[in-house]
């Protein structure tokens, strides 16, 4: 089996420029090691910069988005009880977020690639890349039925997530990998009730972190900070309303609560692999970076990677040259590191760090009155939060 | 002996607190335990604000700083070899800094307020304060010859720095300090030697900061980020401008150098007392709080807290009214903890930290290149340099 561009992975930056290549008549082969059912139905980000939203509804993929998603033109920080709007669309100059959720992005994405005859190989493992220093990488893989089988392609895009094969198969002298993990986590939930808020409500209570954030009418998605070893089992659904009640308190804020019927807790860590490029392998999305998810930044940065590497790609096949390749790793890093530098700047910013003076607490609270109370302060955080268009 | 306000401490902040009060007819007399050619020749801050300079001017204090200061309507931030520039002038609406030495300041207030017939008190130590909750507060003192006194008065205002009696003299229970201590410091010398740069360079390198900021056409005043414990025994000459060099090294930048005539090393700390006021006492300026110098913040502090305490006590002998004297502290507050956060701010995205992550580092160019490269994180950075109007 041969192909142009070998995929490893279908999350969004390995749908996305299978989508963004088959517009230029580029054709890729997409494997991956879980069923469609688990892709299109695990949990994940639910915020949509400017960009990716209109990348969406540039190439075709707009109407269920626009007709489901929610467009949010600004956000709320909360501290010391009262509530400070950032406008976003004021701020930026009419630029907003969309809230829609990972899955259903990836849902149509999939629908997309099918329904154009794209080739998403589910249940497909990846067990190592071969040759890719030469012209001819290969991508070996085991089928749903056992059967293993190569993948003979022009390059490969790794787009296999943080736990994925591709980034390993960089030599480990040819990388460079930079991390830092956070002393908290957050518990997630999902429940069933009427949104409390018409926008995001980011929280920042001595308590510690809460988010309130939404999903449908119906069903809302609300995290709080915790330690990042502790289970779901310690927090029974009264000690999570409790909580969030707490830390959200405000005047004439009331919590909308109901049934939770999900619920789970992620680590916080910001990761980075340098350079994002070895021979015919390019790494994009969490493959090659993670963020905390308090910038919202993890999907928007893997629609980034893809979309610089669409272009390049489409060079590459249209003029022969190489140069948007040879300057995807460059390029895409300038946007991962301010994000990862926006993601640390709202993680530090909003949560409780364990051992915190009441100087860094008083501190904390000045920057925040700093952010919400000035316009160059609230302009910084709104052109990060709705991101730049894309290739910047 | 007895006087409306009683002020410890001939600093910036007991000066023109003096000088304020005499411009609307109210009474003062400073104490001051150093000598007046100790507080004349000791070098300390030297940027002003927009809004210090201001003050000056229009309080006849203009002449010689308008001579001899040096405005700069911008500021160079050097990281990865580079300079980048911020704009002050173009961001903050025509606004700038002026370069004119802490000790010039003090001069020019000495010299007004002995013309004015005001009365300073030098080489008279202050023992203590006594009936603060009373109408009639005592400040007991020594004078040079070692005569015990006691000034009587309507008001205290302590103006005798970190280390002086005043603040001490409010109870610990009804006082609470918040501070924080870098773990380095800076190493500053005073040299004989053209300027390098029109405007102060600050510089972020692997080495750790340094400052490039200027006194006059023949003397520079440079800073090295060091152990806030060594000593400048260690520090020979050939050493200090081998590590400025190093620090601030830049396609077509050369450091001018000559011979070093001062030599010292300061700790970096932040530190604030809350409230700024006990009964009859009012604290300003260093007595209250301590900012690292990073952002020159500390001489524009004590000018804005007495620019306060001026007009609350103006208020107060006008009409009677106690309202701005109950308002005083949370108003001098809110600049003090945004000036703190600032402060905290410019140290933390310029100096190494010693156990600092590649990642950690790479996040810190990312924010440099935030600042340097967007308006907003520009102007943010500005206006935040040039300083609000007095009072805000």
């Amino acid at each position: 089996m041969r192909t142009q561009v070998g995929i490893v992975g279908a999350g969004p930056a390995g749908l996305m420029l299978s989508h963004l290549l088959h517009r230029r008549g580029i054709g890729s082969v997409v494997l991956e090691s879980r069923a469609r059912e688990t892709v299109e139905g695990t949990i994940r980000a639910g915020v949509l910069e400017q960009g990716t939203v209109d990348l969406m509804v540039e190439t075709g993929l707009g109407d269920r988005l626009r007709r489901e998603g929610f467009v949010h033109r600004g956000t709320e920080l909360r501290f010391d009880r009262r509530g400070h709007r950032i406008d976003f669309h004021a701020l930026t100059g009419g630029r907003a977020i969309t809230v829609y959720a990972q899955h259903e992005v990836l849902k149509d994405l999939i629908a997309a690639r099918l329904a154009a005859g794209g080739d998403i190989r589910f249940g497909t493992r990846v067990t190592g890349l071969d040759g890719l220093d030469g012209p001819r990488p290969v991508i070996r893989h085991v089928g749903p039925d056992g059967a293993e089988g190569e993948l003979a392609c022009d390059f490969v895009a790794g787009c296999d997530g943080f736990w994925g094969v591709c980034r390993a198969a960089i030599p480990e002298g040819a990388r460079r990998e930079y991390q830092r993990t956070y002393p908290f986590g957050w518990l997630g939930i999902l429940c069933q009730a009427p949104p409390s808020s018409e926008e995001l409500i980011y929280a920042r209570h001595e308590r510690g972190f809460a988010l309130i954030s939404t999903r449908s009418p119906e069903v809302q998605r609300m995290y709080l900070q915790c330690d990042p070893e502790d289970a779901v089992d310690n927090w029974p659904d009264d000690r999570i309303w409790a909580e969030l009640r707490a830390r959200t308190e405000a005047e004439g804020f009331r919590l909308k609560e109901g049934p939770i019927f999900q619920k789970n807790i992620v680590a916080m860590r910001s990761f980075v692999c340098e350079p994002m490029r070895h021979g015919r392998l390019f790494l994009a999305g969490d493959a090659a970076h993670v963020v905390p998810p308090t910038g919202a930044k993890g999907l928007n940065l893997a629609v980034n990677d893809v979309f610089l590497l669409d272009r390049a790609l489409g060079a590459f096949y249209a003029t022969g040259s190489s140069a948007l390749l040879d300057g995807y790793s460059a390029a895409a890093l300038r946007r991962v590191w301010r994000a990862q530098h926006f993601s640390w700047w709202m993680t530090s910013m909003l949560h409780r760090f364990e051992g915190a003076s009441a100087f860094d607490d008083r501190r904390q609270l000045a920057e925040l009155e700093l952010v919400t109370g000035t316009v160059a302060g609230a302009t910084l955080l709104a052109q990060n939060y709705v991101g730049l268009p894309l290739g910047e």
